[in-house]
């Protein structure tokens, strides 16, 4: 048995930015954390989020948190508007704490998960000195992130708000032909295109059983498969599937359903029940 | 002397996949490890293996592992059957313990590590619950890898087997005219290409002080370099060199032997000897 | 309080390099440090400075090393002459520990920071065996780092050195017309154009208040702003801002000045002051 699970293991940090992986800002970020909580675990999910792009940073912020322990920090910086008045935010929710400008970022988080509570982060006598107004993911989060990796509360940093930055609504709407018009969520690396439609909300819980149409981009799919290599394996046969995310995915067999549908994160996807 | 060397120090788990950097894909494979194995030193070999090339897979995982210390974890997921019936296996081999599908990603060390034993993974005990379809990454090897990482043995999490799964060998085979054909078995950053033809084993270990020919693509190398250094620094000079995996590559004074020579990973080289 | 907190954390070892994230030699580096230097905390600072870029390091280094703690060691290889007669060399410097090849890598971290020593690594005893002559990150890099990061004193690994390699100096130089001729340093993710003016010298020293002129390929800049929001938001604005690494940034709102003004790393800028 290693000796690391004898006593508590270390704070975990994860981190989720468009700040690329070329240049030093991750790892000054890192730097500053690593000074105010020697010995944290830091964790990449992503820095290449495509630049200024929040939804879609919110989006991977939601898909992985889950699989992270309890008491995990998540700091999450897409920041259009740096050194602007924006807040930064500090957040808990479903035991974890997230730390985030308040943009929206942290929005399909705190959608779904029940009891979140955010905070205006005001104690600026964390933050780095001089604070560039440049890069404040190493001069404002990154010691809001160590603080709560530390054991400080979000109540701690600043007081509760509620009239935090949201996102439009993830919910999938239905119009008078009983049509279902979600979007599509997220393009993958291997070109799955993950759609609004969640398992555990309507129109999805009806789908399991039911003949379907979902229309996307130039395609339609009418095939609802348990997993990729389940049928057949014709060329360009799309299909749709339960992602990992929890949400309805269009895939295709050892293909990008992304190029075959020629569809983009944000287009619409329409369902009719059969 | 640090603290971290007083005591056992953390297992260590390396991660080789072709999810990418832009998803959330690894990180929940982490989040997953570090939930059951509180403090493991996690350690990206590349996520960047062409989609579903399971060879490529295979020559990146034998050229790392003996980097690495005794007891080392090696998660490996590239896996176009995900959610197939395809196994789980684990293996211990030279002292340090794999875990991936079994479809050859495992077998060039296999080839050439003594003692090794295969297990099919059939402890779904540990699966993460629900188990999805799409993300065996997360759901099925990440649980697998952090049971190894802990201590479980390969063989209580399931029967040993001999049928895994086998790539073409990667030894050279000669012809009636004594001629060894080989292969490009990887491209490196720099445009370094490495062949299939292994310093210790023919035609080989018989390079030293002997005059030869190597054909790749369209261009004969006739030079065995000590180091990239070595010689003249003519333009668009090949060379051959023994790589720090262990093959002989094609290399070019900074430039890309690559670009020089037009091959790509999988085409044909041969080897003359004078 | 999380229990790492309560004795001394484990060394930091930051690696930046040339290496690429695709191939096996970052995570080959990280086994060689973690079987020396066992529970050494290791971040990635970038493995995609352009292939033999030394300069572009040096900056990425100078950059990024003060957010690191007291007592880190930097690990950076970027070396175009690998396995030829060129020096490894190790240094202290600003209180952290470095260790690269003697090619100017290290130059601008001490050509900043005060007190700086530097040491030829003869202790060859610490290399692995057999030495790779294509892959002394792996073999002489590693295992050097690795032993500072374990308390070895760079004076142990070698004689001080003053020859080490220069690259030619940052600071900006006036002619006769009082105009200041700098260049790009660094061009980052965002399309910022990072220039040799530092903050804290002239004339960056002089801009505070003071009308100017700062010529950049096809444009000229004459509005320093404090933020990147600060001001209007009209297309192709081009703006002064003084950046996180210390030196003055040509930048665009929500756009890349990179683009805007035509210009790469190395071209010259020119500033004229009113």
């Amino acid at each position: 048995m290693p000796a690391s699970s004898k006593s508590a293991p270390p704070p975990i940090v994860t981190l989720l930015t468009d700040f690329g992986t070329a240049d030093y800002f991750v790892a000054a970020v890192k730097g500053v954390i690593l000074g105010r909580c020697p010995g944290a675990t830091l964790i990449d999910v992503t820095h290449d989020v495509p630049a200024h792009d929040v939804a879609a940073a919110a989006f991977t912020l939601l898909a992985v948190h889950r699989s992270f322990p309890p008491g995990t920090v998540h700091l999450a910086v897409v920041d259009p508007g740096v050194g602007s008045a924006r807040r930064p935010i500090a957040a808990a929710a479903g035991g974890q704490l997230f730390v985030a400008p308040d943009n929206g970022l942290l929005d399909y988080v705190l959608q779904r998960e029940s009891g979140a509570r955010v905070h205006h982060v005001t104690a600026e006598q964390l933050f780095q000195r001089p604070t560039s107004a440049t890069f404040q993911g190493r001069d404002v989060f990154a010691p809001v992130a160590a603080a709560l990796a530390v054991g400080t509360a979000p109540s701690h940093l600043g007081p509760a708000i509620h009239d935090f930055v949201k996102l439009p609504p993830l919910r999938p709407a239905t119009d008078a032909d009983g049509v279902w018009h979600g979007s599509v969520l997220h393009v993958d690396r291997f070109g799955n295109c993950v759609t609004t439609f969640a398992r555990d909300e309507a129109p999805g819980t009806n789908l399991k059983g039911r003949s379907f149409r979902l229309t996307v981009g130039s395609r339609a799919v009418t095939e609802l498969r348990e997993f990729y290599a389940a049928g057949g394996e014709s060329p360009e046969a799309l299909f749709a599937i339960w992602g990992s995310a929890g949400f309805l995915e269009v895939s295709a067999w050892r293909d990008s359903a992304a190029r075959l549908t020629g569809v983009k994160r944000g287009d619409a996807v329409a369902l009719r029940m059969g």
